[in-house]
């Protein structure tokens, strides 16, 4: 089973680590899922979907527990008008995108710009036979992905198994209706049964390590997770190479929810598009350059958020780690899209409920079958609560 | 346990299926599940959505298995501009649509539109403290309904039932994941144990009948089934008017796919809003008033169906039910989005078989759990299809 899949218009967050990844796609291809991450929520995160970002009170709680990645706002209001999309009220009624397609509910002119834009990164071989699968969010094409890769017939559950620390969605999404398929199963380095579904996250939520699988046998079957972009259009795809494969994930979608909302396939469409215009011929506005964006951007937070932790003393990071970009040829270090921060002061067993106390909400270590000393921050957030993360860590000593 | 759930820009197609049921709505508010359906595709249908019907071939096969509402493409293309929506790229990035909201990832503005449109139609009671949860699709909201209203720490799954004919995909969405929450068990006039859930598709899918819940326990709950209208948008919604099973419907929705997408329900406010401003003071052209399209066109079509079928004497269809609409203020005929069509043909034992002789693909009735003499027929394809449709029935004696 050969399977590569990425979010929708990932590039946008993914742009350091699909360049991290480049070389693997071609590889070894793998099923993957989408970052995205939700829990609960603070007042600062009120209302401020698409809206100007509001001013911060110094006494106000900022959730970073999530992959919201609205950091990317910015750059898209910077590109304006040729990014927005005018959907007619008669349009895409039927449940039908391209009847004659596996994917009957896939929208080519979408399917188009996704396999436009993988050659573009040169993370994918789209033209190798490949078929396209889109589902609503990688969040259910990784469980289609399940449902695709256990084993027919099996006597019991095939075991679902991630490396510590791994994504705290991966054990209730897989357990979500208690299938006779799958079940979870725990860490993968504790696990010493032979079939298994191993989820490979790399770079890993939440620590940014790159990864490869560790367990491997003669059923045992990889699926990879690489990030997510524009988050609310809730729309991921999948690169299939095994086409009984890509026909179960088809029917899973199909079953599960009939098919993919063509508004936000229509949407995708204009967004990749840009995106690939922005590094075709004759474009020379270097502003509408997402990648060139994201790589600035999130290199800046990254020195400006190591510069904090090295000052106070009393948290650490992972070092960081580089490796060849594909895509601008060159070697580049890695900036991941979550912080995996360790608090290194004496008496503190929890940094989320530490940190809570400095008004910062962050997904704690354990819930990533991992250290408690340990937070999961989002890097993606706007850069005024970007900025009130740094101000209120180089105040903590 | 009181909910009631319809898919998004239903009345769409379900004008008159919504005034027949409107009585239901306040007296004994259900959980309801689209009617949405898809199978094997055909020739006839490649390529159609959204563009002008092309000319139909006297050989082509027409596909009439499928529940697509295209009848409606004529009636938006009507309306023209004022139905259009236009997207920035900048907007609908984060997860959250409302993060004070028991929904989080619900449109404050579909929200609106949804409680105005029930409150026009006045079928449902969206002021009585009910919650809104929507869903991809209502498909993804009767497996949410499923998992919310299953017997917590059940020794084995809860069954789920419905009188036969049901409709064909409950039984295979039901159990895709063969989960340990809840199992399909068939025909509810056959089952025999106590704890269940009752699937009730009123008016039904295939035969049009009107329903009530056939079973009855202290401990059954009954999800009802409406109808759907923008397919393509793949957007549902329930009224549930205990906050615990709408928690547990939100979980459900954010497990599974993080969310529903944000275009999609941008895109119905706006469809639900023209709806709603046509039946408003000072809206006086009659070419914008939808549930007055919808009566006329099916109405006349099941006319046409009627005659057509009484002149060959080789199909019967069931008796023609009516009901008092609330919205209308008279008592209406049911005009139902499908036929349930039987050949009385002496010798035709499959009546799916035998029409597909004449090109015209419909779905077998022992996928109902019905009568294989029976098929069921798609009444809201476009108008093209539906003319073949006739000319080739009256050519059968």
């Amino acid at each position: 089973m050969t399977c590569l899949l990425v979010p929708a218009v990932a590039c946008a967050a993914r742009a350091p680590a699909g360049h991290k990844t480049t070389g693997h796609g071609h590889q070894q291809p793998k099923i993957g899922v989408t970052r995205g991450v939700r829990s609960k929520v603070s007042a600062a995160r009120a209302g401020m979907d698409g809206g100007a970002p509001p001013a911060i009170a110094p006494d106000a709680v900022i959730n970073l527990e999530l992959g919201d990645p609205t950091m990317y706002e910015a750059f898209w209001r910077e590109v304006g008008e040729r990014a927005a999309v005018a959907i007619p009220g008669w349009s895409g009624m039927s449940y039908f995108s391209n009847a004659q397609s596996l994917c009957w509910f896939l929208d080519p002119e979408f399917e188009r710009e996704v396999r436009r834009v993988h050659r573009l990164v040169g993370n994918a071989a789209v033209d190798d036979g490949y078929h396209l699968v889109v589902g609503t969010g990688a969040t259910q094409l990784f469980q289609a992905a399940m449902y695709a890769l256990s084993p027919a017939g099996a006597q019991r559950p095939v075991g679902v198994v991630s490396p510590a620390p791994y994504y705290s969605s991966y054990p209730p999404q897989t357990d979500l209706l208690l299938s006779g398929f799958y079940r979870w199963a725990g860490d993968a380095n504790a696990f010493d049964g032979d079939a298994h579904i191993e989820l490979v996250c790399s770079p890993n939520n939440p620590d940014g390590a790159i990864r490869e699988a560790v367990l491997s046998s003669e059923s045992s079957k990889a699926i990879h997770d690489l990030v997510t972009g524009h988050a609310g259009a809730r729309l991921g795809w999948a690169l299939v190479k095994d086409r009984d494969v890509a026909k179960k994930m088809v029917y899973f979608v199909d079953r599960s929810t009939i098919g993919v909302s063509k508004d936000s396939q229509v949407r995708a469409a204009k967004i990749l598009a840009v995106v690939s215009d922005a590094y075709g011929p004759g474009e020379d506005d270097t502003r509408l350059r997402l990648f060139d964006f994201a790589r600035r951007r999130m290199g800046e937070r990254w020195r400006v958020l190591r510069a904090s932790v090295a000052a106070t003393g009393a948290f650490s990071l992972p070092e960081e780690t580089a490796g060849y970009c594909n895509f601008t040829k060159q070697t580049v270090a890695a900036y991941p899209a979550f912080a995996w921060l360790r608090c290194e002061k004496a008496g503190v067993e929890e940094c989320a409920e530490f940190l809570r106390g400095h008004s910062i909400v962050a997904r704690g270590g354990e819930q990533f079958g991992g250290d408690a000393r340990c937070v999961r921050v989002n890097m993606l957030d706007r850069d005024s609560v970007f900025d009130v993360l740094i101000q209120r860590l180089s105040s903590i000593t």
